[in-house]
């Protein structure tokens, strides 16, 4: 019976005319956080499952992870996001590193999900983070950061907004203004994660279970409308959280490279670790309108590997969703494969014509031989399949004059080029 | 307990340091196989089993390959090598590609293997391939193209050397000239693919059970030592094999980019798919010699995904070895940090500045920002440990007269420079 061809459920084949879209994309990513000072690193692709089970949330661990026993009796996992991994990392080098740290990568991660449109179960993420800094300039940095990766792809402030929240203000809301207990102030926050998912019926009614007071509950619905973080009744204007939210909002309004920035009290981000600011980016398009990138600080995960803590913030950006992005803005530009010429042998002596490609190549430029004996204009359709602008017919002529005909397929030009002066002329 | 902070054994973590080598390398990977017309592509990290049971060879598949039972029950493989996967993406699309395909990929792939110099249980390799010529042009080409990749890391002629054989010739040797049926003849393969890890006695006491006669066994091991093909034995001249192996070794010779190219009836290559011509680049070093790339033909290969058979050739070349050998003949060049400049804020007052960091970044620099509130000489310490050039303290004055003072912490030079005109600067 055949092999099937089909790619692991959830996963994706990269043809080169896919691959040449993610490397665009890639190669931007890398350019716009290198300009902050970012630096890359990476980490293996296999972790002990124990750096997830602490603060990744349990959602992910026992219901997405990609878990299994190694040939040596380890139980392992397919690391289902970065930031345990360069929490390790820092902490394995916690007093040789010169603080802060401006690091990023961009891993390819696994989770068990039902496959849907912008979600797969293997997708790449951007991952940037700033370790060393406990003052808010972290955070402006972090977000202006974030801002700016989405204007180097060409896109304007009126195409995403920043939403902030701070885990600080939604424990004291939970604690002081709800009188929760932890257990179920958790339970809380898992829920308000849900709410966008879930009808406002249901949602009330998990609210009254977990608070037991029809006004409190009320209380909740209507913090939970609020966007101006001026507007926080009373009893929260002096709560933990609000005056760094405050300072951060009016720091970033006023910086015009960032667009829209709200309060928005329903941001919580899934993981467990997060324990001060929390953000997203959301895409403003409505036929796409959802999270695109979140983050936030998480101060107390390298001290989980045994030494001192480091305050460090951070955010990721998925490849699929940054896709969803760009198409539904169309702000993906036509890319152009690599190759600059094919070479189309006019017979199939390959030896003949090699110090003539040598030449070509020494100029820089990426050359495609046709060598096979088929007919020449099997060969030009060939090129043209290939995304090949320019072609050139070699036979023993060519090689003895050292000029070649230069044709560009896309208006038929054809010009009589010294073989010296070809990548001059190609570059131009 | 605080968790373990070393990575999962026999993979490494990348630290800004190690990934800006392994950025380098890549980057000279990409262009010199794009600048022979071939192209990126990728495929997910998992794959099933079945796609290396059928000619990956018993020892990768049984002992090494880390395979496991995802939770949708299916038997699962991260990839221990990348020539099966590119094979099954052929195979889907074989009618609508338009061939030949010159492909190249440089995936991380798992093998469970004791960790030693230069083999880690995750390593990344080039894998270049060209599918759809049956010609020993495409031998030429790919051949051409190995040793074009270490030229371009400024490796010279005498460096390298390229070895090779032929399947087909050693199907002959093994049938007719040995008179061994198949089994004993797939057995005597791996033998000699294990040659070099045994002693002599060792290896003519194994062939010796395989043939079960001296005089055979002898003519074996006399065989194994040409290194010139014009000296195989009179009833091999004609043997399958041959001819292509000479017109090829000619060829290349003609060639004045590849360094010494020889026949060598050792290199098997592990893998069972391999059809016809296979061949080894090995490092000439008394170091480190040893075998850097490897590959071969593989025509069977797309064909066991249920479509017409398609023509191929490839090969692949390790993160590790070339690593080791770019440093055994010290071709490392000192690689230096991606940041141009460390802007020292005075007082920490971040927002302040931000329109000036803003330009500059909008020059094209990149620019790493300290906006603690330590001490000046600390910043200046922290500049330095980041590997980063040149720096400029910057208070209310700077933000003020539009100037900068650059100062280079290579040689202490400073100068006062217009805003405007400091990417100029640098870049000079």
């Amino acid at each position: 019976m055949p092999l099937p061809t089909q790619p692991y459920k959830g996963a994706r084949d990269f043809y080169p005319e896919d691959k040449r879209i993610q490397k665009y994309m890639f190669s931007k990513l890398r350019s716009s956080v290198e300009a902050f000072g970012y630096e890359e690193y990476d980490a293996p692709m296999l972790e002990p499952l124990d750096i997830y089970l602490a603060k990744s949330g349990s959602e992910l661990v026992n219901d997405q992870t990609y878990t299994f026993t190694d040939r040596g009796d380890r139980q392992v996992v397919i690391r289902p996001e970065m930031t345990p991994s360069v929490s390790r990392m820092v902490a394995a080098k916690r007093n040789q590193l010169n603080f802060p740290l401006r690091w990023y990568s961009i891993p390819n991660l696994w989770r068990y999900e039902r496959p849907q449109r912008g979600r797969y179960r293997e997708h790449w993420q951007l991952n940037v983070d700033l370790f060393g800094e406990a003052s808010i300039a972290a955070e402006e940095e972090i977000i202006s950061l974030a801002s700016s990766v989405l204007k180097s792809f060409g896109a304007t402030n009126d195409m995403f907004e920043v939403r902030l929240n701070s885990r600080k203000l939604m424990e004291y809301l939970a604690k002081t203004y709800l009188s929760l207990e932890d257990v179920k102030a958790l339970a809380l926050f898992k829920l308000i994660d849900r709410k966008n998912k879930i009808d406002e019926q249901a949602f009330n009614e998990q609210a009254m279970e977990l608070i037991g007071n029809q006004e409190l509950v009320d209380k909740l619905a209507s913090f939970l409308e609020i966007s101006d973080i001026s507007n926080v009744p009373e009893e929260l204007k002096d709560a933990e959280g609000i005056s760094e939210l405050k300072t951060l909002i009016a720091h970033l309004a006023s910086n015009p490279e960032i667009g829209k920035v709200v309060f928005d009290p329903n941001i919580m981000r899934g993981f467990d670790y997060y324990n001060d600011i929390v953000f997203e980016v959301f895409d403003t398009h409505p036929e796409n309108n959802r999270a695109m990138m979140g983050g936030g600080r998480y101060d107390g995960l390298v001290e989980l590997f045994g030494v001192e803590p480091v305050p460090t913030i951070g955010f990721g950006l998925g490849d699929a969703t940054l896709l969803n992005f760009l198409q539904v803005h169309e702000l993906l530009p036509d890319i152009k494969a690599e190759t600059d010429l094919a070479v189309l042998l006019l017979d199939d002596e390959f030896g003949n014509s090699q110090s003539l490609v040598n030449a070509l190549r020494s100029q820089g430029l990426n050359v495609a031989v046709d060598f096979s004996s088929r007919k020449i204009g099997n060969k030009i359709r060939w090129a043209e399949s290939r995304g090949i602008k320019h072609i050139s017919v070699i036979g023993q002529n060519e090689i003895d004059s050292q000029k070649l005909s230069i044709k560009n397929l896309d208006d038929g030009y054809e010009e009589l080029i010294e073989l010296n002066a070809v990548g001059q002329y190609l570059k131009n």
